[in-house]
């Protein structure tokens, strides 16, 4: 991990995710958590990511590089959008993409899901994209699968979803150039956000100068002062100065739990609107990981005004998505092609 | 329009869908509804459909015209034939097929289905298949896509479904050879049917010298004698010298609605068997959407007679899907290649 | 048939399958049932699927064989596993994939079935994978399909699952180099199994020396020793000296049924253990169809014990569906070319 980095405790993910992802080399080998990975890396897969970019705006938005490849769609949770854009991203790479419905229910023995995962590579798939309900599933998946496998995480419970946060690295990246000297806000419900604890370990990997998080108490880790992080409560405050405004998506179950008011009042408080993005730099960008709840977490002016970087984002999470399979696939095939 | 049609009053659909269908060209850039679409541009889908037709017959049955293009299929609806032939026709170009199932419920509001349609686009898809309950859905998608985007009705509520309605003309025409001459009888349920609706309007435009309507007067719009058609209420006298006959589908929920008798009544009224048919021409042609409810529309004889060209017309909708697919695609790309 | 099948009386499926599965050339034409199939052909099948088994493991995983062929999936009961191997040994074959799901109830009526299977011929489909729950589904599609159509049965009731039984072939031709001589012992619920059923033709066809079934008398058919098997109920005396062990899948709805006694009790009685295993000869291998239930029909140490070899079983199973589907395609297609 680089110096930035270290003076800041990071207790969010497991410690040991780095071995795993690697290969001896220091290679990517699964794509499991920004956890453990170095400015380095992340930075080459930007770079690989940059260079994937045009593939999509070609006339025929096809590379050869997995051509042959199986890539197995895991999706214990279902995610149209995202099982969307790993697909388009496996298609563009001309590998063959095989997309299984699993209910949790028929895997909930972890001896019937090693199985399924036996019978999968015995198959002669190459890659699993996984989604699970469940904190560590993708983590437990590339623990258990044969060494010619590659593993991406695709999202899983509350721990991790490090593509998600990669594209938004990206989309940074493109309108700031750099991070160092960065002001970032992530906004909302911080204590259930995957997308969150992803972002606020690149951001920080990569060099950022200050990250904030803004959200009401009841929306917040207890350990949120060990992240790396500044604490805001107060919308106007927080996003004060920022290059960088993150929405996170509000997840309306969260409503009848009692930790949150109506709605409406959530928009009053943490709503970003053009008024209070006044605060943030004139030149600063929002994002937003979708699908958006308009007049929930921002206002439709804001949504689609001209400084919403949203939808580049979403055309940015296919050359993201691009970049880290095939630097997965390659990793155990140094030379010039993989048995 | 040609001069013939101008002669006839249509009002069907809305007149301004001319404009939204083609480029300042004068070529296909959507494709809609039969409305707005003169007799060289009908004329030009069949006969590029033509040029389609031994690609299915061939040991590979592929064509590189649209290799890496994404087509997406947008099934609000949900109808596994149309979806299989404008697969079957996509894979046919070499494009990749994306299929969402969209429930109507999940984008029940306006904005959210365009943000649907917004992600979509970003994740650069080429095309829309469109398929809805409501009449009109196509032309809003229409009206609100991306430049890039070509969009392509497969029926939309009781309003048009104009690729059915082309395969009916082009199957029609393979074994007519011209419309101008011919009597053409469409039988059964023409108020709700978006299917009859279509193929007026196209035999209309291609200059066919008879279209008649048969149906009970439940079953016929208040306008119909604004269509360009002859209404009659006996099937006998509607179809005597006829050269072709189509019969439409019955939705079996209309039973319910007292706009019709029963099914056998039905039949004993409006049923095609070999002896009716003796009334049209000898060597008249029968039609029918599919699928067919066999002793309702018409007798098995009829379905599996030498007179019945329903299986061509199911062969022929690929080629004519192929046709309107690629000519949609290349009208946004005058050069040699699109961005 | 080879003279050492002509001493077993075979009863099990109807005789006249072997007109129908096989060209006036004696070629593979559809893929039904074992029972018509000589020991040539079978020979034929396992020869052709050991030249696919190096596809799998290549860089680029596909042969060109079958591009431009439309595959379609007609899967009456559902099946991830089968019709997943199916997908993908298409794809290995560069054949296009149409996966159609169709409920039992939509297609009640025959002639509604006849109906879709017109439907996908005059589409241009190319062959249909059939799995049906009931008996004889896909000799009755076969029966009435376009002589372009080649049908393979993937498992129809109780009747017949042929290339599970030749993946099995071939998994024992692997490890035990030819069948007479050996000594086959056929574990569990004889009765209802459709692969049990392909077995026994297949052993019996291929020259095994002894064929074993071993289940508790509820379990057998009535007319067991007309099988050509010998019939053991107690499972130590049943495997003992054999060289292959197969193990069926128990359906736990037989539990219920008064047929079995409780899972526990089952695998006291017919349970494969290590300590059981001992019996059989120290070469013996172990197969399962899968999905296995651990601790029903065998411990968890057999299954991924050294001598299991059932994950093999599931690799070799796409190198087999791969020579089926191409010999029955190149069936028609005596020339270079078929159209």
């Amino acid at each position: 991990m680089k110096p930035e980095n270290r003076k800041r405790p990071i207790v969010i993910e497991t410690p040991d995710n780095g071995n795993l992802q690697l290969d001896p080399n220091g290679k990517l080998r699964h794509f499991l958590s920004i956890n453990g990975l170095n400015r380095e890396l992340l930075t080459e897969i930007l770079d690989t990511a940059e260079s994937f970019t045009g593939v999509s705006e070609r006339t025929v938005k096809k590379v050869p590089l997995l051509r042959g490849k199986v890539i197995t769609n895991l999706f214990f949770e279902t995610s149209t959008r995202t099982r969307t854009t790993f697909e388009l991203a496996a298609k563009r790479l001309s590998a063959d993409v095989l997309s299984l419905n699993i209910s949790a229910s028929s895997t909930s023995k972890g001896e019937s899901l090693l199985d399924t995962l036996r019978n999968l590579e015995a198959m002669h798939c190459d890659m699993f994209i996984v989604r699970h309900a469940d904190s560590g599933a993708a983590n437990f998946i590339a623990t258990h699968a044969a060494p010619h496998i590659s593993v991406i995480n695709a999202g899983d419970g509350r721990h991790s979803h490090p593509t998600q946060a990669m594209l938004d690295m990206f989309t940074i990246r493109r309108h700031k150039q750099e991070f160092e000297g960065l002001k970032v806000a992530i906004v909302g419900d911080i204590l259930h956000s995957r997308v969150a604890r992803s972002q606020i370990l690149a951001l920080n990997t990569l060099g950022t100068e200050e990250v904030r998080v803004i959200a009401p108490k009841t929306l917040l880790p207890a350990d949120a002062d060990r992240l790396g992080v500044k604490v805001y409560h107060n919308l106007e405050q927080g996003i004060s100065g920022v290059d960088v405004v993150i929405m996170l998506r509000l997840q309306r179950e969260r409503m009848s739990g009692a930790m949150l008011p109506s709605e409406h009042e959530y928009f009053q408080l943490y709503g970003l609107t053009d008024e209070r993005l006044e605060a943030a730099k004139p030149d600063a960008i929002v994002m937003h990981p979708g699908p958006i709840n308009r007049g929930v977490e921002m206002a439709t002016q804001v949504a689609d005004g001209p400084r919403s970087v949203i939808l580049q984002q979403v055309s940015f999470g296919i050359a993201v998505r691009m970049a880290v399979m095939s630097m997965a696939m390659g990793t155990m095939n140094p030379g010039a092609s993989k048995k």
